[in-house]
């Protein structure tokens, strides 16, 4: 299946979409109600360029929800189960973010730029309502407001050459998550040591949007030496690196999922803080988790993706949720993601999945695969 | 410039995607997380049948958030400024709906199916979390959710024949907004006379997610002998009727604007409830509004689409912005809308509108165009 996707005002375009346009993207996803590139017509490439060189990604999509006042801090420890104690200016951390009964509906990344302004580097929901909506109703003294930024992610085992030929030698003492505010010739913007794989890299958070493009052909004419090429976030390094999306693998309206479930039970921290969900959150514990998040292999399918969930089944019974799927040639398999009962996760045998092809065997493994 | 959609777990589809897909669907854009037809190969014609015939359009992306409980009046009333008194069961009503500093977040149909059973048919931004926020910071006794129910709409002059052949006369009894419950043999739903087109029509609101391929056949079939043929809501028709997109014409992080600006002051009703923005809606009143709604032609150019908002100008100053722009052949010019300074509504000479082609004289004009 085909399809042509619509280009209109009522999503909104990234500031780097031209320069993408111009490098011959071929595809579109829409992720924070804005196009966010699919690949760039070689996705074979891109994949390997991940694996053993370099990509640079437009990432704009990932919206920054920004916090500002004295109470920034405060709303955001009220808005995550994690503790964020210890939490220095010009570190990051990921966040679950759960509603009042403890389910997740987005998973940003935490920056600290002062004091008083944070930023939510969100997955693909309107976080930005529900943080104004909590901050309003509390009467907190801080601002939510979604302002001009725009990662660019520079990822791969080369990611590295390509930032100290930009911005020196400073970037190799970053420690993950970490940034610092810079110039690249007048272009302003946030460096961090992050990005949505596990081959390390970086994210450039333009903070001026009318100079995408300049930035785009900075980092293109700094990566040329090292080999790089434009892609996007990759569906099957993610899975097979473990990574969560929220909006595939769980989401409030569709797939709810609690953190524990998630398997981000280390970051629910009860006892410190208080914060939204953690009643919740409390009884979920204590009563017992049912569900867990899970790897597996497909045994004697071939299949490449999964266009929407599928039922993972037990004989008769349908014991969870499968997520994603891609053909892995790292593993040689169809792996894939999903949620299932613990009853499943401890007694596996005669697991099924009800693909589009036909129902086949489906053997659990540890995530990440690789 | 023509693109592919990544078609993936992330987005979800509507009950309606394999039908849409046998019936030779061509393009998709992502609203609400979900996929929604764009056309299907022949948007002249589709435009021709929605005019003097009959369409059918998957908009299960317009999801419903439910509000039950002995509070989902109140709720709902806190909502939006419009005074919700003397709303029946089976009436709905155009609801704007604002942030606390009274910029709109979404404009939904209220449907009122109880008196503790609300359902708010929303525009593409997730109501949800925020309704969800709201009702749980307030204490409030309702549950907020977003139930298996999808819409699928019959638009245009013989839309009616098409409901009664499925549904009886009763059908024609029906006011503007006004609904009941009903079962098309097994298939459960709330047929409503309503829908995003000013041709008249219904849209039959699905609560069986696995009927959505039987009911797509089923009114199929009805529409047979009225040349009833697919389509998607039709951006030249709500131009020329002046109806509004909230993700296109305004959206909160992207184009904020207040009620006032959109030309909904008809519907804020400062003195009679309370509810979320009264405060800052009662200071942007009395400050009086200096931006407002506006329709216009564009002279000099043949304009077919609009791919990202572009300004108002006159001279050097920016006037305002113009948020969607179409070729009418009913107007026989290329109309747009926007919103600009009153100071442009009150003297617009000398005001261009800067196109990719460059910039281009612009004359005002009243809405709906026709």
């Amino acid at each position: 299946m085909s399809f042509q996707i619509h280009i209109g005002t009522n999503v909104r375009q990234s500031p780097f979409f031209d320069a993408t346009v111009a490098d011959g993207v071929k595809s579109f996803s829409v992720y924070n109600h804005m196009y966010i590139p699919g690949h760039f017509g070689d996705p074979d490439a891109e994949y390997d360029r991940l694996l053993n060189g370099v990509v640079m990604w437009d990432v704009a999509a990932q919206r920054q929800v920004e916090l500002i006042g004295p109470d920034a801090e405060a709303l955001a420890q009220i808005l995550t189960p994690r503790d964020l104690t210890g939490l220095k200016i010009g570190q990051g951390r990921y966040v679950p973010i759960c509603d009042h009964d403890g389910l997740m509906i987005n998973d940003p990344v935490l920056l600290k730029l002062a004091d008083d302004r944070i930023w939510l580097s969100v997955a693909d929901s309107d976080l930005h309502l529900w943080a104004a909506a909590i901050a309003a109703e509390r009467g907190l003294n801080v601002t939510v407001s979604e302002p001009d930024v725009s990662p660019l992610a520079i990822q791969g085992p080369k990611a590295t050459d390509v930032a100290v030929t930009l911005f020196g030698n400073r970037v190799k003492e970053l420690r993950p998550f970490a940034f610092f505010e810079t110039l690249l010739d007048d272009i302003p913007m946030v460096l961090a040591r992050s990005g949505w794989s596990k081959q390390g890299g970086f994210e450039l958070y333009l903070t001026d949007g009318r100079k995408g493009t300049a930035l785009w052909q900075r980092v293109k004419e700094a990566g040329s030496p090292f080999g790089i090429g434009p892609g996007a976030p990759n569906d099957i390094e993610r899975i097979e690196s473990g990574l969560i999306s929220y909006g595939a693998d769980m989401r409030r309206q569709a797939l709810p999922a609690d953190p524990f479930e998630m398997g981000f039970g280390k970051m629910v921290s009860l006892d410190t803080h208080d914060f939204i969900g953690r009643a919740a959150l409390r009884r979920r514990f204590d009563a017992g988790v049912t569900r867990q998040r899970v790897g597996f292999v497909v045994e004697g399918a071939c299949v490449s993706s999964l266009q929407r969930p599928v039922v993972l089944e037990q004989g008769e019974r349908v014991m969870g949720m499968a997520t994603d799927l891609v053909y892995s040639n790292r593993v040689g398999a169809s792996i894939g993601v999903g949620i299932a009962e613990t009853d499943v996760t401890e007694q596996s045998e005669g697991l099924t999945i009800a693909l589009p092809q036909g129902d086949f065997p489906v053997r659990l493994a540890n995530l990440p695969f690789i």
